[in-house]
Parts: C-alpha cells; sequence; structure tokens
C-alpha cells in the first residue's frame, strides 16, 4: 500500500517538475486518485495562463471534479508535491477529499522564493487588521439575497 | 468617491442575485475594478460547473486577470457581495489588489448555510491536529525540484 503512495507521489512530482521545464509555472504538482485511478491531474500555471488561482491543487481539484461530473472529492486522495498554500488548503476543504498527502513543506517552498506563511498570518487576523484593507460596506443589502437563498425551493446545497 | 464604492458593490449584490435565480451556484457575486472600471465580474458557479473552487470571487480574479493579461491585480480594488472564505482570501491574497470591499459577513454567510469558520479554524491548526490527515511523503524528491527551480535562470517569478 505505502509503494502505491509512493507511486502517486512520484507523478505530482514528475508534474511539479514538468511544469517547471515547459515554463507553465511554479514547481508544484498534483494528482487526485480514486480507487487507485488517478483521476486528475495539475500542475501550477500561473504565470504561463495568467490565473493567479492556477495552483496545482486548483488545477487538478478542478480536472478531477470534471472527471467525477461531481463538485465534490468524496472518498478521494490528493497526493501534492508540497504543503498546500492557505487558497489551496481552502479549495481542498471545499472539494472534501478523504486525505492528503505532501512532499516538500511550507519552508522548503519558503527556501525557493515561495512564501505563504504571511498568508497563513493574514488569514488569522481579524479584518480591520489585515494589512490588505477590508472595508464593510452595504451589509444590509446582501442580507436580502441571503435571506432570498433561504426561501429558495430549486436550490443544490454545496 | 462612496457613491462609487456602492455602485460597484450594486452591481457584485446584483450578480449575487443573478447567479442564484439561474441556478448558477450560491447567493455569492465579485467585481474588479480598476480606474473606474469594471474589468472582471463572478459568480458563484460550483453546482452548475461542478468546480468547488468556482467561487464568486476566483471567478472574477480569473476573469479581470485575463483582460488584464497580468496574473495581478496591481492597483485594482475588489467588492464581494460577502466576506470571502479562506480560499477566496489566499486567491485574494496572490492576486495582489489593493483593497477589498464586502457586504454580507461570514455570519451572515453561516445564517444562510455556508458556514466557513470551521476552514478558518483548521487552517489555524498544524497539519497533524486537522480534522483531514496531512501525511508527509518523499520530502527530499520534492526538494530535488525545489533546488532545481532555484538553479533555473529562465523562471518567471510570481
Amino acid at each position: 500500500m505505502s509503494e502505491s503512495h509512493e507511486k502517486y507521489m512520484l507523478r505530482a512530482i514528475e508534474l511539479a517538475r514538468e511544469g517547471m521545464e515547459s515554463n507553465d509555472g511554479g514547481p508544484f504538482g498534483c494528482v487526485v486518485v480514486k480507487d487507485g485511478e488517478i483521476i486528475g491531474e495539475g500542475n501550477n500555471r500561473v504565470t504561463s495562463t495568467n490565473d493567479p488561482t492556477a495552483h496545482a491543487e486548483v488545477v487538478a481539484i478542478r480536472n478531477a471534479c470534471e472527471a467525477l461530473g461531481a463538485f465534490q472529492l468524496d472518498g478521494c486522495t490528493i497526493y501534492t508535491s508540497c504543503e498546500p498554500c492557505p487558497m489551496c488548503l481552502g479549495a481542498i476543504y471545499w472539494a472534501r477529499p478523504a486525505r492528503v498527502f505532501y512532499a516538500g513543506t511550507q519552508s522548503d517552498a519558503a527556501e525557493a522564493g515561495f512564501d505563504d506563511a504571511h498568508i497563513y498570518r493574514e488569514l488569522e487576523k481579524p479584518n480591520d487588521e489585515r494589512q490588505r484593507p477590508m472595508i464593510n460596506l452595504l451589509r444590509e443589502e446582501a442580507r436580502e439575497v441571503f435571506a432570498a437563498w433561504i426561501e429558495k425551493l430549486d436550490k443544490t446545497e454545496y
């Protein structure tokens, strides 16, 4: 069993290297596995596609969900070549896989110039203490839409 | 000036309502503004596109970056109909807009059934204390790719 975990992780690391070498983006790769099959793959494509959200995990999750025709990764395992940044960890929580294997650590990534630690620290702060200003406006108008959602009969929850 | 902030936020809230009514997904909308112009828009499309990452902010950031032909939102302002979840806040930090306005709060969203608070709490924990297991594997193999990135001469940093 641990041999197959290593096999999938080696594929994630191979995707990281290939994506780096072809200048898709940073050196990060990810695969999603269900019932022993790789159902989704991704590598970082931020700089080549002008998409700051195109991290390996986000690309692989989108790819796997498309393959499954579902917006959740029930019973899946994610293998990512590096410990996820806050955006990707949030995406993983929304996608709800069973578990996550990661290879490189946050500190390995930071040594290579990818410092997510400041984002983790910012997320822990209240809105008004963050470096990036976050300002509340028109809350009541937004609450009216939430009230309509609560009343909506034909909604799909997620 | 505050009138135009309200105008952009009302557009974000309108996108939230329209997306909900057309069953694109949850009741969330977002616009990205640069130099007084809306350059990107988005609404939640999770359930209609089977993409758990298709939150309003992610969709709007991708849309705005495509319009700019850039992977950062320098000098832009984001107006989102609801306080961002951890995934979207991470995406905002990577996109680097100047500031963020939000309308509904986390607690308003939670009342409507969208509870991000548990994700915020999970992110603050060390890997081995999270509900979703995160397991380290093949760290040295991943570090070799980071070492190659550090040495790479033709890389685009982000």
